[in-house]
């Protein structure tokens, strides 16, 4: 049966303890080589787990005699003996991919090699200082100074600011392999986190990463404020790298996006990834789910791998207390959509990841803005812990992107404008940007402008113009999104030629007009089209209604009827 | 600290090993009384676990001595045990509650006091044929005997189909204790996930329950083409119903929608259930976590409980051979966006739950068209059982809910409209309905129309008229979405009457005007709206562009160069 056969993991930490819970949900047994009790056995009652350590050779051949699949949580195992029993059991994805990557150097050599984009790197053969001062010519400085083997988290790293810092560089990675990188100054990082089945490599979404401390701290879920040309780049880039390995399963790919917008790969984890934990609540498959699916050979439906919401995972990790970690967690209680994962490592070491926590919204600023209370209690933690002393990684949320773009022709249509302007400001509180282009005078920008507006979030465009209005029709022309006309009164016919510029539109190109210099129907009809797919703007609008039909009810009517028209006359020429 | 108390949970099947799953993930011990190496201790791998059966005073009572809090996954236990523990421990819900729940005509005669809609019904004290014909004669036939006790899934309830009936029911049910309920027409069954807090009363959103065999089948989350007035009263009857017993924890409540849109409640489950299974991956928090931070006084947002998308669960019931119901798991394998939950119970009995599958997608058409080939499988491994003869209940996607509504003033309207309408249905292929209704000759029809349109789904209205053209600018007073007004030429004024009738609406009301018989631009711009928000059809808007600048461009253009233009006029003139 295709859930029969047994899966052996290489350690028994967190990421092994949530690849047992997919496993335990399709009733798939996973046998775990670790210490008695670590995170991943708690959650899975049977005799098939190994006691050990997965740098035991001896371990990891006695795990190889109970699973038919081996595969690993960790870089950092004995590939020999990966190898050595590649040749009873399947060992997923291969031990040649596991030893190339966990050497970072080795992994650079086999990329370079398959033209993956890279920050510039020298081998250090003989470790002395005069060789790094060498290579510091050739990189410039900063430089990053590296540790070939057992790197993570920021460990086996220095940053080497200046020619001085060498001989400090030397002494605090001595006795290591080294190689030295040309410092990337990036904007942003980004991960994807790819999955290499039988038939091929399936990614998913292209996420923002943000370290502290040199280990993961936010991952949001898309990346924000990054282009559909940057994303398609980053999917392109990880799958590529990862299709350069042997083997099956879920591997990790970082980035760093310069700000030239281009991409060069930071490096690769042959595994799943804290990058990723955000697909257990973001996706139908998480990467756990997809890992294990992947090294058995069963189906993914690539749907699976999308993004349901935007999702931001926040990392919990240990304080000054064995406990403080808890005071994180409790906090997440209350906050609202967020899932929580402990990893029940016990009492907590200072730094130590414990556990995580991934909030869902319908948008990404309401994600943001639910989960701020909970970064701004994981900072204070921080703070207490004596082994740090930088400020925290400043987080807030970022400003929601506008839904409304209102451009005009001419400043001298601001002032019809303003009314509707105020409106969706002050009243509907709709994101929007106001921009002056003109179909005649500024053709190529405004045809840029109205082309790029759907990427940038747009979902609708208010576009005002008097006269020979071209305006918005020729923005029309250039987008997909619809397009709101406020013809605007000019000196000669009243308005009546700015109306038929904009609304006598050939078929194929609709402008949705409204009536002469009204702007406020533009602004309640862009209200109108956003409300049909949001609730809170939709209610907004049904106010409105309800606020207008009072007045005319109720205060107009009724004064009338108590002053009787001709007073009433009489007040509304004071 | 928060996580500390340890909770027993009385059964240890599919409902108390997703409640384990639950408190993994918080690092909560649960200690679960029932057999060695029942579904839930299976995954939580440690001493605390009891040994025997939630019947069984002794093991109750050993279950209390080893945690802080007690619950049941299962109203069937013994609350004598309970009764007697609560002066040591906490139990929740309370054992008062899980008693009168598990006696169900209890249940009935105390959410009578609370006022709370149910199925008319009559005790049995004799069980005789002649009260039963006596009773009979009271509610009418059909009507439905039932245990009140020991009664689920089917079993304990028989169909009194008539008079004759009866000897065979009452031998069928013989030994228990009995009540008659009178038979309840329904169109559909509903059910919410009420969750009890220290606080008060949450609830889940209302869902469609489909039972077969008299077992749950499928759950439709939110309920399908159910109006929101049905919505909140079932919300409000589940939250009234649970708040009358004592206790903390989550509830399922199952109701009949009737076909006057009444409801009467079914049944109280005082636990967690299967049609509260989809929150698994349907909302930020599950049943199970609002269960435990329930009964453990912790924290639960409210906005968790909202639904994040679309969600169908189907049950994977135990076919003809003790591993058929693999078969449909296997096959959920390759359904898009599906969640797969097994619940390791060994070998299947026909008929028993073994497992369920939930697809979550952004519509619920997509959940149905993506769940249908699975919904087939499952049907085909019933239809090889010898112990069920009926054929299965018959599932296939609704049709979507129309997004656009077309109405025009009068039906000389409808030729305009008619290239708009070949537009929508076969270039868009978006779901719209057509209808006549005149500002003036239906007025107060039209405006239930427009006021409606929002709450059946509709997004964009389209209105045609001509003359004194009041349609649109009328459908736009009495609904928020956005109308998108034609003005249709009539037989004077050359359509400027209909246009200006239609853009120059006062300040508050806004038209989308398009151009004069123009109804394809108001197709468009209906398409540009939703594509605004369904990438899909945003595509479709910028591939109807593409290939109207290539016609021009290249068809037209390229067929003038070469035919010179008196030609091609010459041509155009035949």
């Amino acid at each position: 049966m295709w859930n029969s056969r047994k899966v052996g993991v290489l350690g028994g930490g967190q990421l092994g303890r949530m690849l047992v819970e997919s496993a335990n949900r399709l009733n798939i047994q996973v046998n775990v080589l670790d210490a008695d009790n670590s995170p991943a056995k708690q959650i899975s009652a049977h005799k098939g787990h190994v006691t050990g350590s997965f740098k035991e050779p001896s371990a990891v051949r006695e795990l190889a005699k109970t699973c038919d699949v081996v595969t690993a949580e960790i870089e950092h195992v004995d590939t020999y003996a990966l190898e050595e029993i590649a040749s009873e059991v399947q060992v997923e994805p291969s031990w040649k991919a596991i030893r190339t990557i966990q050497n970072k150097f080795d992994q650079k050599k086999h990329l370079t090699k398959y033209g993956i984009p890279m920050a510039e790197y020298r081998e250090l053969v003989k470790n002395t200082p005069e060789e790094l001062a060498d290579i510091g010519e050739q990189l410039g400085f900063p430089l990053m100074l590296k540790s070939k083997t057992m790197a993570y988290d920021g460990r086996g790293n220095y940053r080497v600011q200046k020619k001085e810092d060498i001989p400090a560089a030397l002494e605090a990675l001595k006795d290591r392999p080294l190689y030295a990188e040309k410092w990337a100054y990036f904007k942003m990082e980004l991960a994807v986190m790819v999955v290499k089945t039988k038939d091929g490599v399936l990614s998913y979404p292209t996420v923002e990463t943000v370290q502290e401390d040199s280990i993961c701290k936010l991952v949001y879920a898309p990346a924000r404020n990054v282009s559909e040309a940057v994303n398609q780049k980053a999917q392109e880039l990880a799958r590529k790298a990862v299709a350069a390995f042997d083997g099956k399963g879920v591997f990790g790919v970082e980035m760093f996006l310069l700000e030239d917008d281009s991409l060069l790969l930071c490096e690769i984890a042959s595994r799943i990834h804290n990058s990723g934990h955000y697909t257990i609540e973001g996706c139908a498959l998480s990467q756990f789910d997809t890992h294990l699916r992947a090294i058995l050979d069963l189906p993914i439906p690539p749907k699976s791998l999308e993004l349901r919401q935007p999702s931001i995972m926040l990392n919990i990790i240990g304080g000054a207390t064995p406990d403080s970690h808890l005071k994180a967690a409790e906090a997440a209680l209350s906050i609202p959509n967020a899932s929580i994962h402990l990893y029940s490592k016990g009492a907590a070491k200072p730094g130590r990841k414990m556990g995580h926590v991934t909030v869902t919204a319908p948008t990404m600023h309401e994600a943001e803005t639910a989960i701020q209370p909970l970064i701004d209690v994981v900072d204070e933690i921080r703070s207490q812990r004596s082994d740090v002393k930088t400020k925290p990684h400043k987080s807030s949320p970022s400003k929601p992107a506008p839904s409304v773009a209102v451009v005009m022709g001419s400043d001298s249509d601001l002032k019809t404008l303003v009314p509707g302007l105020k409106l969706l400001k002050d009243y509907f509180e709709i994101e929007h940007t106001v921009e002056i282009t003109s179909a005649h005078r500024t053709p190529t920008y405004m045809a840029e402008y109205a082309a790029s507006a759907a990427s940038r979030g747009i979902k609708v465009i208010i576009a005002a113009a008097g006269g020979a209005a071209h305006l918005p029709g020729m923005a029309a022309a250039h987008t997909t999104l619809p397009v709101i006309g406020v013809p605007v009164k000019g000196s000669s016919l009243d308005g009546v030629d700015s109306l038929y510029s904009i609304v006598q539109m050939p078929r194929g190109v609709p402008v949705a007009t409204v009536g002469i210099n009204n702007s406020v129907n533009a602004a309640l009809l862009a209200a109108r089209i956003l409300g049909s797919f949001d609730p809170t703007v939709q209610r907004k609008v049904e106010v409105y209604a309800e606020s207008a039909k009072n007045e005319n009810l109720n205060l107009k009517g009724t004064k009338m009827r108590e002053l009787g028209w001709e007073k009433y006359f009489e007040q509304m020429q004071k």
